[in-house]
């Protein structure tokens, strides 16, 4: 039986230490710190088993805080469990600190950043998946959620795919403590209406008062207990609980406490107990995928393939030479080609359904376990994860992306189905990579070269076919470009990636018919991009002109602009980019209609050429 | 007594013309079209209420195609109503015909575009509010959802506010066959669970033989009649029903049938029936709020405002002059300051709770109907929605963004809530405006701006107060700029906006100092930017620095330099944007750690200025 007193006493110190991290603070979250800590005090003392001082240990379990914002009792736990002092308990939010706002992977051992509401249950889902199929060990994962965030929908996916996965080594405790940021959240305290929506997903759910301790404790033994399907304790709490002045108080969210003093006393005073978190017990080695010979896919010059199809059989060859490579894909494997994966490697392939929210979550869980993630769809529908992928930087994650049928390249499909925001998007990502290769063999390399560099890493490929130019053995490196043609005396630098170095390569005929040389180069890395290259070449034209199958905002030309950014005597920049909203068509008819195809390059080129030097060109 | 034998016909002909439009394509979705031909022929024969010789009235049903990719079903039925011929039903996919791989507002009536799955249903929530709480008519909205878009978190949003708002006028129809892309869905043919899922979050839901034309008559008249909460018919269905060759049959997905015209002969040959589509009675006209005198409010030079707060001020101040003018907030009302026209107006505010893909496919469809909605929550958060704003820019909607806590600027909550690729991403939206004001007189004038503009307007607003420089008459914008200092002979220009603004004058003041004479640019429109001011400063300084509180990529620096990039005779430009992930900290603290305070634009001048052209600078 548990000592009902020391978890109420260790309950009492986490909300004490909540609301003393916030006054010194400034600011933070204790109302919503104070609700959850009786769940807590159950899960530190009798459930969770994590080496604090071995956050690597393979064995250990999880805890993903996806309400992000209740960090003063993250910080509180782990300051009861001997993992900070007290002196850096009351740094928080500090300049420096290891403990910021909201969670983040500074501080072990946190796996991920949260504070974007609504990710962290998705990204268990991630890691019981890694849990339960790739390290198959018996880790429990263990999230703990607001019931603000279960209105985002990520919520729900993270539902329908853990049960779905039979994930049972995954238990959610949702804090309902009834309000929100500005008023009562939709559900109130109907925990009734909780338990339906979790039930019907296929999730075991238990309701429970989350202030009674020994409920608490029979909950968290029946989620442990129940097998085939993960367990959501549905915890109906307080916010501010233990505070006369602020308990279920409207208006009480996110700042400290007006009498922290006057609290801590009504809360029993300052403690320092220490709670022992159980160690996970050593039940073998993570488990190992057996990898063999693999001939990683090479073409010849002048073959026609699709870098979709490179991305697909590099990756099958990858995953062949590495066990520790997985792939994911939304319901569109036979289009990105990832199916190839899934065929050779069915043990590390997880289909993720229509659900991009909940895809990239899995990879961004799966890499904090040391694995090595390809996430794929159409690049248009990654904008839906958008918020994952601009968080999973925030947890320094390791990610790899590909999107395939890149604009308006795509043809009749229509622009729902056409990325062209993406380069912009993936480039404002902090330390990312945006590669788009312009035939299979680049497109080959680059994956290669995913699967080694931390950070997230997109691979932007195209729907139909093109011809290899890249010799098989010829070097392809993020941050390279490759130098299609040049003379010693371009009159002209054409800058293109992916399907439009044809065109650049159409139009540089057609030029040198004219008597214009161009040099043509494939920056099939756009970011990092070739700067020196770039640069070199932009010294010796006359003009530069980059062309992109994207919009012009945030993509090739922009990254071209900003490598040259710094060169004084740069020649005019003219920027070819998707300018109207595309519709239907064949892929020739739009790629004219927007004016990314040779003929729209030569144009420019005879007008830069002509008129070297106007005082605006848009 | 509805005649079944049309309605079989009706179903038939649906399913012919889907097999025949998408074969003269040569690609499409006919499969994905056969299952739902049966539910469309019921309710284009017995409940659409839908003048299609007068798209715009207001007293017309909706039907958005939540499934796109049925367009070959939709575009069918537009024939089988007389809104197109056979002619163009043949042009499907062709280019230049308004008939588009996945329907558009390009064909009336249809109200948005769909495509991106999982987005129809939470439009379809936003026109049924529309009806329900500011138009205050009876039309009905009827959603057509695929069982593979079930897994998107955003369905799940829908259903959660459609039943919360009450939405007794919307219906979805859920067309379960069972087949995705790639193989089956989750749920399959488990109608149980699809009831259960509805039911639990709160709808009305009928489990239906969906070939069976009597049951879904049975099931739409029960929907119609249910009132307090929404419907959805969930109907077990075949894909490629009606013909052998590919009914239930996997690997039929997105292509044209091998034989389309055995399966014509085999659906019984060609028809060209016409169904009389009711048209809508007219039940008055829809609602007006009633508008009155507006102050709009104005600061004078040296106050000290938030331009969080003036949206707010703003924002209340055209709800009270226009009556059309409409709120929504994903719960952080307090925080972005729309609380104030909530308090103002609360008949017109929308509360949409912790789903910002909700919030956005809810302003879709609210201007569908004309209104115009106002979408705020922390900038950060808005690349949750990120592909809605996408596809509400290719549904040409006209949309006003505001995302608030712009940057490292908001201080110690930490990354997680700093909007630092929010320009990059909105700017990479067609037809958008990004507009970052640095006062509330700015920010005050541009959300009036943004009223009267077509297309996606984002205001990107401040946490911290900010010194009001712009005097409360002086015109403000969008594509406009504003000089805050400027001599004759400046050495050197920096261009700012927002929070930097302030740093770049102060960075001023100490060049001045020095003896150099630097003039600051106040770019609050950062798109449509200010071609013509800034290639005229550019031309006459010896150096451009651009400062923003943004990651480098797609923000100010970068639209600068697209706006300079015919220049040929510009100076060298230095962008200061954020490089290292930030942490917590106060303002000041992360503004200068992040390089873009006064000190970095100092050291940045100094350096160009005694070195003025140099071959490469980051």
């Amino acid at each position: 039986m548990a000592d009902q007193t020391f978890r109420h006493e260790l309950a009492q110190q986490l909300r004490v230490d909540s609301v003393r991290s916030s006054a010194a603070a400034g600011s933070g979250h204790p109302t919503s710190s104070m609700s959850a800590a009786d769940l807590m005090a159950v899960l530190l003392d009798g459930y969770l088993r994590l080496d604090f001082t071995d956050p690597g240990n393979p064995h250990n379990d999880h805890l993903v805080f996806s309400k992000g914002h209740a960090s003063p009792l993250y910080y509180s736990l782990l300051k009861a469990a001997g993992a900070i002092d007290d002196e850096e308990l009351l740094s928080f939010r500090e300049f420096g600190s290891r403990l910021e706002g909201h969670p983040t992977p500074r501080i072990p051992p946190t796996d991920v950043a949260t504070g974007s509401l609504g990710q962290g249950l998705p990204v268990a889902v991630g890691l019981a998946l890694a849990g339960a199929r790739l390290d198959r060990l018996p880790y429990r994962v263990w999230a703990l959620c607001g019931d603000s965030e279960m209105a985002e929908g990520s919520v729900w996916e993270a539902f329908q795919h853990a049960a779905w996965y039979g994930l049972d080594n995954l238990t959610v405790l949702v804090d309902v403590n009834r309000l929100g940021q500005t008023g009562e959240t939709m559900l109130g305290w109907d925990m009734d209406g909780y338990a339906a929506r979790a039930r019907a997903f296929g999730w075991h759910a238990v309701v429970v008062d989350g202030h009674d301790l020994a409920a608490v404790d029979e909950a968290f033994a029946e989620a442990v207990a129940t097998t085939g399907r993960p367990t959501a304790v549905l915890a109906r709490t307080e916010k501010g609980h233990g505070v006369r002045a602020v308990a279920d108080q409207p208006g009480r969210h996110g700042k400290p406490l007006d009498d922290p003093e006057g609290a801590v006393r009504e809360l029993g005073g300052e403690r320092n107990l220490g709670v022992r978190v159980a160690a996970p017990e050593n039940t073998g080695t993570p488990h190992r995928f057996p990898v063999g010979e693999a001939t990683p896919p090479r073409w010849e010059v002048g073959e026609e393939v699709a870098t979709r199809l490179a991305y697909g059989e590099a990756l099958t060859a990858l995953g062949a030479a590495r066990g520790d490579v997985v792939a994911l894909d939304g319901e569109v494997s036979n289009s990105t080609h990832s199916e190839l994966f899934a065929r050779a490697h069915p043990d590390r392939y997880f289909e993720m359904f229509i659900a991009e929210q909940q895809m990239i979550a899995a990879a961004v869980g799966m890499q904090a376990r040391n694995w090595v993630p390809f996430a794929s769809t159409f690049g248009a529908f990654l904008s839906r994860a958008y918020d994952f992928v601009r968080m999973a930087a925030v947890s320094r994650a390791d990610l790899r992306l590909c999107g395939s049928h890149a604009g308006v390249s795509i043809g009749e499909d229509g622009p729902s189905q056409m990325a062209l925001e993406d380069m912009a998007a993936l480039r404002a990502v902090h330390g990312s990579a945006v590669l788009h290769p312009s035939d299979a063999n680049q497109a080959a390399r680059l994956v290669e070269a995913m699967a080694d560099r931390p950070g997230i890493s997109y691979l932007r490929t195209l729907r139909g076919k093109t011809p290899v130019r890249t010799p098989p053995d010829e070097e392809v490196s993020i941050g390279g470009s490759r130098v299609v043609r040049a003379t010693d005396h371009d009159d002209l630098t054409i800058v293109a990636c992916g399907i439009t170095v044809d065109e650049a390569e159409r139009a540089a005929d057609v030029l040198e018919a004219e008597g214009v040389l161009a040099k043509v180069i494939d920056c099939y890395s756009v970011k990092p991009i070739d700067t020196v290259t770039l640069a070199a070449a932009a010294s010796e034209s006359r003009a530069v002109i980059t062309v992109e199958d994207h919009w012009p905002e945030g993509g090739l030309g922009e990254a071209v602009l900003s490598a040259l950014a710094g060169v004084a005597d740069r020649p005019p920049v003219r920027v070819l980019g998707v300018r109207d909203m595309p519709v239907s068509g064949s892929p020739a008819e739009l790629t004219h209609a927007a004016g990314i195809d040779a003929d729209a390059v030569v144009a420019a080129a005879r007008h830069l050429l002509r008129n070297p030097s106007p005082t605006v060109v848009g």
